[in-house]
């Protein structure tokens, strides 16, 4: 496998963005369409046959001695939010390629076919919903959702299929069933800070987190701040400011099960300077792997913010919104990951993935797993995202191993 | 002095208001220059000789034998802010009325002239100035200031000025001179829950507090909330949570000086569900009639501030953007309304005033007084704001006895 030609593969894919800051190529626009045929082009010269489904998903596949046995798999999406990177997605496309290029190169067969996914509409930054095209593949889609949405210009999805020679009510066909597959790997960028912090190359991702989600409401008594003795103040703010606090205690407290929990709405009113803060609305996040721990941070918050409305005399109001559940990896996969760090001495962890990935559908599907590769200070969805290229060919190489280990050279 | 003609009072001057949600009778408008010229004729009906001044404040004086005897003066506002009650000020002003129209029916003569003042634009509400016309009284307004002044509708102080006559660049001729006063006491209505919390009738105001304000940005880092370990976090809203709760925890500490604190202002960014706060911003108002415990709360407040960037790793400026200074009340003025009250058996506290007053520039010509009355449920600046007739009654008496004391009964 060649650094530099991994580099140049970025530096061609970054030219498909409609413009503006970082990289802008949405979900079934023209841009991620001429990004894939672009990319349907490089698979094809490393002599793979490619496929679109009936979602708009590439299936690029080198044929193995016996067609017939199960597919092993790997790939990642190609679409962006706005304003984004270079990496999130495309690392573990290109680096598939790459991986297709050199055994191409060398001559290497396989008894099992292999293929690379390229998902479509993995971000939900175009139509508030994410990784359509995997969730299509592992028949998850629900048809009355997806013709219900529309991205912020009015266009509908079923307009986006048709512009990509796609028919939405067909969507369903691109289904595809377990025995087709033996197993999925996709490498991704971490998205956090956690490989960098602890100087690994690879995270062998063990369960991809999930979040429930609250909405509180803290209701006091918006009076003059002048005139309102500390004492006979019902403030909503400060009952706000113990639950955002509380949430972090109870997320410290499941540290080793590595449960987060995060206020990232938090808002007052009416706000001004000199009235003490009569409401508050606060948005949390409960993230983990272990739905036995995100439990225990949430009847913890419950529990705290029953002590503050008492305390402080307010009333509180907690909803749960959502709530989806942790994908756990296949252990057997998670297994021979790490193996193959061990063998090849590359520094490696294991650990969860707090951020969604296509990998949690198709693991409805196949035994499924996940390779991180470090990003430069956590930063991810930004144009500062990075990864290096020497990173992005240590993950290549436990690709690559992994995928013949499954494929069976021959 | 008569409750039934004390409502009627309030009922006629309610009838000035443009419309809307409560009371809007904003200063210097036609709406509340028609309530003026009402009051003027009750006033002069009551026997006394009416002028306005350079200002707009309306002087109503009541002869004493000896006219070149200083004046003991009262008064308060009858301008209001957007969708106000109908107590704030024109408590002080009816209540004058009533006592005035009892001097008149009972044939009361006094040695010192009486006089009530009616202040011009006491509320910021339409030129973000407060108390201007008591500010002319006393020569505290600064020209180039005044001209600089423009309500939302691009209407300038200036303009507004010709529309009653009057014209600004002769605003200082309003100024007064001690020697022209005996004392001024102003009646108002509490605006805070202190008397109705205690059962009191009669709030003898020892001194106006005054806010120094602060604005404190706090700076972290915006994090994925799924990828990033708690331990990995600079969260803002985390910083600023604990910067509110110790400003009310300073407060707290100076409960006996009567100092409050309050953040009222609170705001994060980005604000989004899956995204750790990375920046907080909040304006604190500390409030308290003695400057060093106002003092001892902002000095406490900033080693709060110094320990919390320090243990979360945040980046936290705070900077004062204003600082006012309190005001005491005349010492034998407090004494001699004590006084009045014990004499007549009235339930009464001293206490200070938390918002500003038109006597809070009279103390600075004239030996000055407050009398507080009851706010309900202590809401103010509101169409819920309310005072009885009893209670105001209660008021009137005490401010008859006082005016009475000062001015000598012949």
């Amino acid at each position: 496998m060649k650094l530099v030609r991994l580099r140049q593969s970025f530096e061609e894919l970054a030219r498909f963005t409609v413009g503006g800051e970082g990289i802008n190529r949405l979900a079934y626009t023209e841009t991620e369409r001429n990004a894939r045929n672009f990319l349907i082009e490089q698979f094809e010269s490393a002599g793979l046959a490619v496929r679109t489904d009936y979602a708009g998903n590439v299936i690029a596949r080198r044929e193995g001695r016996d067609p017939d046995l199960p597919v092993v798999a790997t790939g990642s999406h190609i679409d962006s939010v706005y304003a984004a990177g270079e990496f999130d997605g495309t690392a573990g496309v290109l680096v598939a390629l790459e991986v297709m290029r050199s055994l191409a190169e060398e001559g290497v067969e396989t008894a099992h076919p292999l293929e690379v996914i390229i998902f479509a509409c993995e971000e939900s930054a175009r139509f508030g919903a994410s990784t359509l095209g995997s969730k299509a593949m592992t028949g998850r889609l629900d048809p009355a959702y997806t013709r219900s949405l529309t991205d912020k210009n009015g266009v509908t999805l079923m307009r986006a299929f048709e512009e990509n020679g796609l028919d939405l009510e067909e969507v369903h066909l691109a289904e595809r069933f377990p025995d087709e597959l033996k197993s999925f790997v996709e490498l991704h960028v971490e998205q956090g800070p956690v490989l960098e912090k602890q100087g690994k190359a690879i995270g062998v991702v063990s369960a991809i987190a999930a979040p429930v989600r609250f909405h509180i409401h803290v209701d006091g008594t918006a009076d003059h701040s002048g005139t309102t003795p500390m004492d006979y103040r019902r403030d909503a703010l400060l009952g706000g400011a113990e639950i955002a606090l509380a949430v972090e205690k109870a997320a410290l407290a499941e540290r080793e099960h590595g449960t987060v929990g995060t206020v990232g709405v938090f808002s007052i009113q009416p706000g001004a300077m000199n009235v003490v803060p009569g409401a508050a609305d606060l948005y949390v996040d409960i993230r983990g792997t272990c739905q036995g721990s995100r439990q225990r941070v949430a009847a913890a918050l419950e529990t705290a913010v029953n002590d503050i409305a008492k305390i402080r005399s307010l009333n509180i109001w907690m909803d749960k919104i959502s709530e989806e559940e942790p994908v756990q990896m296949d252990s057997a996969i998670v297994a021979e990951l790490k193996s193959i760090c061990e063998d090849r001495g590359v520094a490696w962890i294991e650990m969860p993935s707090g951020a969604g990935h296509d990998a949690m559908n198709m693991a409805s599907l196949s035994p499924t797993g996940m390779i991180f590769v470090p990003s430069k200070d956590g930063i991810s969805h930004n144009p500062a995202e990075y990864t290096s290229m020497e990173q992005l060919m240590e993950g290549a190489e436990i690709l690559r191993a992994f995928l013949l280990k499954q494929a069976k050279v021959i």
